[in-house]
């Protein structure tokens, strides 16, 4: 938690000696101030991953002037990289049905600018919130889905994110299955929150499946969207513990403080470009 | 998490041979169905709790008949006992002063009947939450606290409390420590959530005094109030880890997502009569 | 954890009104003092479970006595039930293979009487740990296991432990799979412990299954052995967070401290009757 | 986990830009290659803090070569730093009183090679585990104290661990408190485990305490002795619940499990060179 803006570069590159030494001399030479810095060797991949805070006045230039001088080294280390300016506030879509924990749980931490986003709007496919966000000064998008309307119903809320120029759409229990056309055009910018520890219990109803296991605990997977349902790479994760004595109600209720817990994480680290992706993994950089 | 109606015996006794018999026995000559049972014989004080779900319509009689039958059996063991009925639902108070996230949890809790009970106001040291709290269809009471006017204040507390017929007040990070005669007023009422693992870190700041002291987890503990600050009976607590790189802020930041939970978990169980309290300590029979 | 004697009943039956009065009653009648008791009713199986712990000597019998006057009761009630009395030690008889964590775990816990328990011979299909068992002053039994040898190698064991008298057997980390046969001849005795969160990644290399799958916790999981590989009763699971940094290896190292500590726990629960199997779950009495 | 040689450099220095360019350059400069590294800033302290393991192979000189050209850089940025190699093993004296389970914990790791240290010898104030210590070839002394001779057996002690060239000594459950002497002469160098979350409950007994305040979870606190009991700085520390029908037996018999894992977790740390002390606090790159 920095009160001074900063920029935040995060990349990734195949790995050879040096990457550190010439990234952060980059910096050095302009005075450069890094407030934090983490690393990751990815031995069985070759990959080299990095996120580095730079406080954003101790540079003699602008973003634009650090992407400027930066592309030549990334071009070198063969880098995906990207840089972003805590001064602005990343965009966030919030998909909803109709459970109210995850909800009232991101809009709680908007509040209290703890998530310090903008919301540009939420969209649901029932109306039910429509009073609540509203309350918020945050436009609502009634998007019905029925088996009929998928496509139209996918395309609108496609036509509703871009309009609102979201940076991340975040599934609060949208009990919808997105289309594969809508998860690929935005690939590591959906996350959901499953209501299970994945790989256990994929597809719906995870809860009655953990209770017909007979399992001791319970758990929650943020992860990114992909087309193949539950399999995207996975964010966070958290458990609690139930016994015998729970009933899939009782197992419901335990897992919604799960969920929106491990929602809210997984996301701060995914708006803090802490989130690196590599093939169906992430590296986290806590 | 049952559909039926049931009454709730929570109760506790000195320990002899025969009180589950006694007590049982009772319930299975009138044919009343137990739902869910748990007893706990504290050896050191020679004491024994227990609490009880019958379900109504098993029985031949209603809740005064119950009590009025089962009282001679209470008198012959010397019980402390209570009953209540899951059809009449309890009147929770909140108390809030500025931050938000307890107050959208209980409030979301609320909303979506996972906590089943009537909030007939909220009371508030600021006007911060008026528009929130009242958008929810619950009336809203500003009673401001200065140096000057703390015994008026919290008389006002105490008439608007007892004026709305509450049977519980929680202390949703209500910054003011609240009088003496008020505690003693409600004994065993009265819940806080205190932001730290008690007994490490009681009164101001915890959260910085845990950050000088370098501990690796920080905690919060949902608690009974007594006069005494911070040393009623522990209802629960949680924790979660934190490391050097946390600074204070970011203290605050994760530790309200076990404060908001822990004082979830606290309240349930007090609502549902799972915690019989004795001397400073709680039996919780979760 | 009782000094006095005590014997402990361990039971289900259908539900139906009046059964804990039943039971209790009938201790009560005796002057049986209850230390501990533990109820449940299994809503959806329509069963009813429970486990009482009453001290031995406040009872006008003994423990044949108490089966003798018990069993009309039990008949009645169409009850499965079994009793055991703390002063008879269980006979546990420990299978492992070359990996050191769970053996000297669970032989640190007999050695400071904290399992208190008889250990009459550890089994293995390596010699690797001869010495240090037989250091202990218990039999050490080598029977390797080839892909050739198996069914003599596993009726061999099966001799063992009937020889041994053996209450209970631990797989400690026992790398090979018992003969169908051997687990169907000892149901409910056999504990495993499965080096993975089940249901996820059953089978074999669990933590580089884990790995792959880019999870963000790993556990452990304590179960009654059945035919079906990694498909048992579960009785105990934990789990512990790991991160991108960790290797398969690490996940290992990681993964052992949780696989002593659950199936310490798992065989403590097993030992003392606190679990209770009904089809292909386990209620445990904690 | 790394199977090739490596130095780990473990130092701190004031806070300025370009320290990592600094340091990393160096490494880089002489081809040297980066298998993990890890930085952090204290912003109150203005201290930076930096981890960096170099695979051996990859430089073209040896440990004193690195040394010889890495300390002008280390002057001029006024560090505190060490370096090790991982092909020397640290020498870890173990003491011990009457208590099993951080011993058998911490000789299964060594047995394993989990722990890849040397263990010189074992020192307790009884001779309880003389047998056990020798079957593991470690060498045994027995140093007994009492309220007489303690002056002697502390000077005997530190003899002993001069001479067996101990880096590190390690209290698993010695029950006796060391002389300040003995804690100022090697700061950072002795680990205590405290069967309490520090700050709650130092001193004597503190699961009774803990069980006195009726506390709702239990905890263990790895950390640095000093002078002052129970007051150095913490390297790791975890918790395990508990509930009302815990006797402080039975949560001596928890504490033990959350012990052994925290001592090992903190230990590890340590000889991995992964703790720096800065006043009472530590950074520990995990």
């Amino acid at each position: 938690m920095h009160r001074d803006r900063f920029y935040t570069l995060a990349a990734s590159c195949p790995d050879r000696t040096g990457i550190i030494a010439r990234v952060t001399g980059f910096i050095a030479e302009h005075k450069g101030w890094v407030l934090e810095s983490s690393f990751h060797a990815d031995d069985e991949a070759g990959r080299y991953f990095m996120r580095i805070e730079v406080k954003a006045d101790s540079l003699p230039f602008d973003l634009a002037g650090f992407c400027g001088r930066f592309a030549p080294i990334a071009a070198e280390l063969k880098m995906d990289w990207k840089i972003s300016d805590s001064a602005v506030k990343k965009r966030v879509v919030i998909m909803v049905s109709k459970q109210e924990h995850c909800l009232y749980d991101l809009l709680a931490r908007w509040q209290s600018k703890e998530l310090d986003i903008e919301i540009p709007c939420v969209i649901s496919n029932h109306d039910t919130f429509k009073g609540f966000v509203e309350w918020h000064g945050i436009p609502f998008h009634h998007v019905p889905v029925t088996p009929e309307n998928k496509p139209a119903s996918y395309a609108e809320v496609q036509r509703l994110f871009e309009e609102a120029r979201g940076d991340t759409m975040v599934l609060a229990r949208y009990m919808q299955i997105l289309s594969p056309e809508l998860c690929a055009a935005h690939p590591g910018k959906i996350l959901n929150i499953h209501h299970s520890f994945l790989p256990s219990f994929v597809g719906a109803r995870p809860y009655h499946q953990a209770f017909q296991r007979g399992v001791k605990l319970i758990g929650a997977t943020c992860h990114y969207v992909t087309a193949e349902l539950d399999q995207g790479p996975i964010i966070e994760q958290d458990v609690i513990r139930i016994d015998h004595s729970d009933s899939p109600d009782d197992m419901v209720r335990y897992g919604k403080d799960i969920e929106k817990t491990v929602l809210a994480r997984g996301l701060r680290y995914h708006l803090e470009d802490r989130v690196l992706v590599h093939g169906n993994k992430t590296v986290v950089f806590r």
